[in-house]
């Protein structure tokens, strides 16, 4: 088997939606202007057991199948003396760790987004609207900084930003990537309990300000860009819900649990944000490392 | 616990190098202006368990917690009716995937790359030279089209490439990310058996070559950068072992197993290569989604 | 949550049959009467990544996070000096290791044994007729030692064991476990592509010989208790298929890829077969260590 | 590769004890004569991510790689119309679930039980005192219900049970399996806060009780059979450990976190214990479903 054809660089043809033609070539050139110093900040928290994470959630193991340990107690190099280690990842990302969301995660009635039939995505992958579909994300990141914006280290647990918020930071453009800092994850540090308390999110007019802009991403430090109850779970209907709203009626993707703390003490609103899920076939979701360019 | 501080965007203080200013902001905004297009194109086999890997490798795994056929089976609902799909991922990179190596995944002696104790690498991670210490790298990168130079569609599993054929396609200096094409790749669609039957490579000359250029990482379409014999081993003995000469005395970063034919038939030479590998900590490996902005 | 109450040593009250009395006290009784010599005989293959399986399944991965090389390396030990090992396993039974089939685990149509709706197995689990719902086998076991019978080592890949030649070698009555040697697996030992070439075993007949005795178990050392050709798929059509047979329409738990040669050399026909599936909650099956007291 | 011989039956011959001759076939004979109504009890809890266990710890993961789901959502069955499931386990036992210890799982100093060096328990497997040394128990099983003997529903986090409570309520002889009841899982159903609170255990003293009558295995419902604090930890030094006391100087096998509620209401203090720990090459422990049969 031949591996498909790679014609990417841009969303999968499965999921063509409006903004396409902003994240072309032409495009890309453009946000690639928005690099100044050249400084390369990654936005992801380490994957480890100890991050935060949601409650239940089944966190990241980390396994070496042989490691310098074993040399040292006297396993046998391979041929002249060469030796090495190796590992194994185990990680279901939603909850766990920073991660973009595919178009097949979440929806509500018989249909995915763009109308596909969402009985098709199986215990074997999602025919269509995986994550592998996405390609690369290569566009103009701004960044709104919300608690900045309002004088305090972070977002309290049931703050849901306006639109007017947003709008009061920065503006945003078709196919630009808006990042989200809530500050929320500065809360594990003090405590996973207050943390599992209620996460601040976007309020759905929020949702809709961006969405109306046409991004296309929306990449947000909190575990569900949307705001969560202390039951982890998010309190709008279904017509308000941040993820039908962005993703499943927009198919805007979605990043979550970004760490942003280095790009928010550079204070620059705009860089180049890059994404390079893995390209998982099928998947709901990839771990991911997203850098700012700044 | 909060995250450790994420001060990257350059190769970890643990792995510094010579090369580590080539990195800095200057020398990426110098590797931006390779973009000429703006065409993104993913350097990635896709992750399943069909695409080209070494023999005996686990594969990756991929499974489903809960997905559309549950929903049309009849699974409830969450709240009002959201439904969503959720996923694990079970991935060894080395010989399964695309991805990169970190400068803890093989050494000779007891020392890792820059004296570290190879002892460190233990059963939970390697306490120096891990795949999180990478960050992103963002650089020029430069494509070796060795069988497009001497007009074959792929390597023969016995040619090392020299250093002269290296110096005859292109140059590449400090800081950059050297591509080599073999095409190898290509072989999998016809027969995995041929594929197993051994693999080109780079000649340790070659490999020589690279790292007296000073380049930031090597990026190849097959399986180990070096060549491999019938039994998936190298043939080098420790002088001339490519990951010797490369990874641990060079701090050279490999990354292996690209899917290079659309960056191929591009034509291009010169290009933004972007890596972000996933912040494990500790981890040997990353799989990942190589970008070039073209 | 309060475990579910273990009402058990019976297969469970979602699972009833007609021969759910031979397995009550007085029947365990009788079978434990078997024993004569009180040896105790594993019936199970080891656990690892070299013994015999069917090809592309996902093989058996054991970790360890944490182990006695860390600790020669230099790991801190817990508390005032204790040290320990620690590990995990993935496995997918069917095809890769010694296993138990759930009831859950074949059918055709929609619905599985004794007509629960098969959309009720999803990926969060099986509703009914999971592997938990086995609770234990205590059983008399009867040795069908069919190579033995005809003068053979093992039979060849294309024998389709009749029922004249079980009838030949034993009888054998409700809620006994019928225990079918066919010594495939020595071939493993010399050729892991001859054991792919196709494997014995029963023919339809015989299965409808073993089910019109009401046994409790089928157990066998094939992968398939039926046969299987070189694409390691069943001949028969529906009809015929012994896993539809014993399993879908008679509920016939069965047991797969047993290692039988340490019982075929003891010489017994009779014996006490125990057999002990892990509780999986929902699980198509499990590994399995079945004992023979003989 | 021809798996190894099978002569087990019995402890392996890298970790013979001295009550190795009770395990062979008299004894086995003999404990068999235990059993009076043949009822068979499951002493295990169900393996899913609800069940109690230690805080921290990973838990058991399920996922179906295929379903009834899929093929109610239109996927296409195997051949003439078989449909199938299909899973994968990832377990840790330690902790998680019912489970039996590997010699190889605790020690102090440099050596493992009966001298083994330690540093040859490494990432791919203990080369000596593995779980799948245990081949299969088969053992007079003795209840010590403590719970019961002090009219309580289950012990306090703080009780550490005294040789005299043991002795007032039983005795145990060489090649015994003494099954101690805490309780302690009962408190799972209200709170796992109060589970996670502290646990009652054997103290010191009533391990060497046990030790001294020479019993094969000590099963307990416990997590660490003996006591642990609100950090999960046992409180005794190196002396005193139960681990230590048990398993590192007598190679007395341990199994813990069973599930004894329904052997206790049965009110019987005699009856055949069967374990049969799953042949994990080198493994650490064994997920497990141990048997009574009454």
């Amino acid at each position: 088997m031949v591996p498909e054809p790679n014609n990417w660089g841009r969303f999968g043809p499965d999921d063509q939606r409006g903004t396409l033609n902003l994240l072309n070539g032409p495009a890309v050139l453009s946000a690639l202007r928005a690099a100044v110093t050249g400084q390369v900040v990654s936005l992801a928290t380490p994957i480890g057991r100890k991050g935060p994470h949601l409650r239940g959630r089944p966190l990241p193991q980390h396994y070496m199948s042989i490691d310098g340990a074993d040399f040292a107690a006297g396993a046998r190099p391979v041929g002249a003396g060469l030796r090495m280690a190796d590992d194994a990842l185990i990680v279901s990302p939603h909850g766990t760790t920073t991660h973009m969301d595919a178009l097949c995660h979440m929806w509500c009635g018989e249909e995915l987004y763009n109308g596909h039939p969402a009985g098709e995505v199986r215990s074997y992958g999602a025919k269509k609207c995986g994550i592998d579909q996405v390609g690369g994300v290569v566009a103009r990141g701004v960044l709104f900084d919300v608690p900045r914006h309002l004088g305090v280290d972070h977002l309290p647990a049931a703050h849901r930003i306006s639109a007017a918020e947003l709008a009061a930071i920065a503006d945003v453009g078709p196919g630009d990537v808006a990042v989200i800092r809530t500050g929320w994850p500065l809360v594990w540090g003090r405590s996973p309990e207050e943390y599992w308390s209620g996460q601040p999110g976007l309020s759905a007019a929020a949702g809709r300000w961006l969405a109306e802009r046409d991004v296309a991403v929306v990449a947000a430090d909190n575990a569900a860009v949307g705001g969560l109850n202390s039951r982890q779970l998010a309190d709008e209907d279904l017509e308000d819900d941040l993820h039908l709203i962005l993703l499943h009626r927009h198919g805007i993707h979605l990043a979550e649990m970004l760490w942003l703390e280095e790009l928010a003490a550079a204070g620059r609103t705009d860089f180049v944000f890059v994404a390079a899920p893995l390209r998982l076939q099928g998947g709901t979701a990839s771990p991911l490392n997203p850098l700012a360019i700044l």
